[in-house]
């Protein structure tokens, strides 16, 4: 390609709407051009990325056996009301009216519309294993879609879908994505972690995220450096410590703290560490009839370290809580505490409630919580002495940096990620709400058993700045860039030295194969290698009339700190020596 | 490929829907399935074919010089406002709602957005040409989607739009993209005519339908056999006769035609050729005010030859008519005409009209029409000597076969064609509309001149199998074929032999580069054939135990009447030889 037949636009300013770094770059790079809110043309320049993204998804999608179609963007909502989701999925699911007013929805996945052409086309379990993939337009009307393509409203997502004729090869099939997964991130040339997410209702371990690492990912991943654990915060498990409860050494007291409603407040106040403080959050659950009354409710006291943080996933699982739950409403709260929010404590309460010890506060002697009383805090206080043991303990927590890996081969270090795959095992959720069968080996209709595998074409882009970049812009790894190398003739209009040298170059290169742009424009050095560095382009050589006098160019890779000579007649050979395998 | 591991699912019967022959070939071969009126999955062996026309269309595409970018499915009103085509287009615009109610429309064409694009990125005439192009999905919400992929509401478009600093640079651009299209055109290996088509309220000669030959198209092409002239039936101009207007010959004369109310009716009852009468038909043009009232109306009486059609393009550029005109009112009728239609005529009028005669009209003598009194016509009818010469003469009429060609080399022929692309010269429409400027050389903004182009990605295999098609299924393209040879071993599961060549075949054709899928389902000879005969591929090669033992396989093109035996040591070579270039 040459620059003066392309469509290179650079900006020196990012507009004020773009946060993060990657969407600055895209802008700024001439990668993407904002339409609307979370909408973006997919510029020339951003093109060629998405689409070297598309190609090594396809390429090993296909080498797992996964058979590529297209299912349309636009979908009737008939099989979205089959699994409900018409009228489940909140107001991101963009639903239209057509000219005859009957509904559809812009597909945001294609769970129901796969399906459907399963329970019509895969009829014995003598077609499956089959996996359906597509590379297609999706829409989600984000309520606040921001950081350009990380989270737009328009995107492009690769989506598959297994059909297997039992759990066993289900399993299989999802093993085989999982490996395919890690193909297509090594090739990307990104640092990333398969991290171990939470399945949901369907249970089971099968559920992983494939996150790119970068310090500004929104996920915090968690991991062992000494092994290979790496799981998502909402799945990660805080083992329930090994040493025992130490003995009572202080007797409870009473405690002034006014005005101090929070255990850091207190702690400060105290001169304690953090550690040594219990929160209390109050849920609520409620007992419905047949007919969706509310005819009875219990209240939950969950107690956290105060330096802890509760883990919504690891609470919804808690025996009892798993139906459902509410935080309590302050009518509750006072009912069963006589106090209101800011001293609360299982110690003392009016009415009885459910106690679910947090495993670290299990373990805990001599601790502190509120008093049930505004303005007092009681210290010192002990389970079985002072109370009933829990009622239960559970894993209520986030794990934190030390934490033990649950696997014990170390400690836990946390580090930042962005999503941009997910593969998950979904056994017959759609399959039974579709009513998709097919006939087994045994003459009788069985429910698909399913798995559903994504990879954001669109997001994988900015993922990939948020990790490669430098105060000049885009850092691409070869696999992904929108050019491999760029040749920058300077003065090529005033010397035919420069300009036949740069065009030989270009013309071996492409001969090679390899993806090259020359730089033809006619730009000052300085501008030039400004856009190039912007861009991201990740080989660079440079061709001007005085260094060609002593027979060489410049080669300088973006991570590169100063350029090299290379003789004119071994640059070629030299830029296929630095390009990655 | 192995079938094995591909999706296949023909069927015996196409769905009661399918009316042509391209939607139930399509259906039964399993090339696509449908999800709702108009809108189609793209099953694997379907998406193989699109793919493989996209490709040949973005080679060429960038051959030309044209960047490849890609616009948003889902677009915001406010562009659309700014052409006024939000208002203006009817209900196959598909608008939507968000979850904020703004306005949005899913994309027919993207003339705003690319628009919109040039306008912040082209500032300068050294930007230009430019032409933007994008294989993107597009939506119409027809009000009767028929034909399968032929005229569905989803579907994949190439457009591309040209951006030139003059008149001069967007013809040469236009010339560019007709050349292109020509390159594309004879790849996918299909025959077709690039005709003239008429370029409506812009003028001028650049529009040109791509138009692919098939006896069930909709479009009627007009060519000449004797030369490259071909235009579409709304453009083909019908040449005013050379032979000068005979004599007047036979008397005026009012004769009965009790009933007759068309020119075929009365021919039939006198006994004359059809081609001596003359119809009248009767339009209006109204005169607005300033406040869009109306306050004067012109009657026109338009005289055609009894056996011509009216050509509504060809009306609406005489002048006086080229702003807009209706069909006359039957109260127009009678007050001009002092008769109701079926008997009306030029001859005797109450009130003056216009009268616009065809060229042909214009050198008939003694012709027959309507005596402006009911189950009463006028024969033996003469310009000048019954009636003032017309206030005008043009071309009013479709051409027939037999015409004399425009160009002066012979007789136009008509076929019928399946519209497949279209080049057309913009000129400043959208420009002018969103105000889009760039710097020209003068230091003057100045609007862009532009051209569009586009080509049905997903129309194209549809006319593709209404060109290429028997009674047994698809003869596709080699070029576009799902898969360019199968392999088909019988008794594979039996036979040692069979299973080695069959796959030895399958991986030197692999090797060479060609795509190739090996049957490997173990289905029974006839059912495997039947397939692949529906499916269209269009090269086989059998491999069977017993001709195997006289060391021959058989070769059939799916136009072979018969198979040919080839040697096995010779069939990658042969097959390699009977490919399309």
């Amino acid at each position: 390609m040459k620059a003066s037949q392309f469509f290179i636009s650079t900006l020196k300013e990012a507009p004020a709407d773009a946060e993060v770094v990657s969407h600055k770059l895209m802008m700024r790079a001439g990668l993407i051009k904002k339409l609307g809110a979370g909408i973006y043309n997919y510029m020339p320049m951003g093109l060629r990325v998405i689409r070297k993204v598309e190609a090594i998804v396809r390429e090993e999608m296909n080498r797992a056996g996964a058979v590529e179609c297209a299912m349309p963007v636009v979908q009737p909502a008939e099989l979205w009301q089959e699994t409900g989701r018409f009228e489940k999925m909140g107001p991101e699911l963009l639903r239209i009216k057509d000219r005859h007013d009957r509904d559809f929805v812009i597909q945001p996945t294609s769970e129901e519309v796969v399906t459907d052409i399963a329970r019509q086309e895969l009829r014995s379990y003598k077609q499956l294993p089959k996996n359906l993939y597509q590379i297609q337009t999706k829409f989600r009307d984000e309520r606040r879609p921001r950081f350009g393509l990380m989270r737009g409203r328009e995107f492009i997502m690769k989506d598959a879908y297994s059909f297997d004729r039992d759990m066993v090869s289900a399993k299989a099939s999802y093993q085989v994505m999982a490996a395919a997964y890690r193909r297509i991130f090594d090739r990307f040339g990104l640092r990333y972690r398969a991290v171990a997410a939470d399945s949901g209702a369907i249970g089971g371990d099968l559920s992983e995220e494939f996150q790119v690492i970068a310090a500004t990912g929104e996920d915090a991943i968690v991991y062992c450096p000494q092994s290979d654990y790496a799981a998502n915060m909402e799945k990660a498990e805080a083992l329930a410590p090994v040493q025992p409860r130490p003995a009572a050494a202080q007797a409870m007291t009473k405690t002034p703290t006014p005005g101090k409603a929070t255990c850091a407040d207190v702690a400060q106040l105290l001169g304690v560490p953090l550690s040594t403080t219990v929160k209390s959050l109050v849920l609520a659950t409620d007992t419905l009839n047949d007919a969706g009354d509310i005819v009875g409710s219990q209240v939950w006291l969950l107690l956290l370290r105060g330096d802890h943080d509760m883990n919504e996933i690891k609470v919804s699982k808690v025996p009892g809580l798993d139906k459902g739950f509410r935080f309590a409403t302050l009518a509750e709260i006072e009912d069963h505490f006589g106090c209101k929010p800011g001293y609360l404590g299982p110690v003392g309460l009016k009415k009885p409630v459910k106690v679910i010890a947090d495993r670290e506060v299990a373990v805990m002697a001599d601790w502190i919580c509120g008093a049930n009383e505004v303005d007092y805090h009681i210290t010192g206080v002990n389970w079985a002495r002072d109370l009933a043991e829990p009622d239960a303990v559970a894993d209520l927590r986030n794990v934190v940096a030390g934490d033990k890996s649950p696997d014990g081969a170390g400690e836990l270090a946390i580090e930042r990620g962005i999503e941009v795959g997910h593969v998950f095992y979904l056994g017959t959720k759609y399959s039974k709400a579709m009513n998709a069968t097919f006939l087994g080996e045994d003459g009788k209709p069985a429910f698909f058993e399913m798995g559903c595998y994504g990879i954001g074409i669109t997001r994988l882009p900015a993922a990939a700045i948020e990790q490669n970049h430098d105060e000049r812009g885009i850092i691409w790894p070869d696999a992904i860039a929108p050019f491999t190398v760029v040749v920058c003739p300077v003065g090529m209009d005033r010397s035919d030295a420069v300009k036949a040298t740069a065009e030989q170059l270009y013309a071996d290169l492409l001969a090679a194969g390899i993806d090259v742009i020359l730089d033809d424009r006619g730009e000052r050095p300085g501008a030039m290698f400004a856009d190039w560095e912007l861009i991201g382009v990740p080989h660079r050589v440079t061709i001007g009339d005085k260094s060609l006098k002593d027979g060489v160019v410049e080669y300088q890779h973006r991570r590169d700190a100063a350029a090299t000579k290379v003789a004119v007649g071994d640059i070629a050979t030299y830029v296929r020596s630095r390009l990655s395998a």
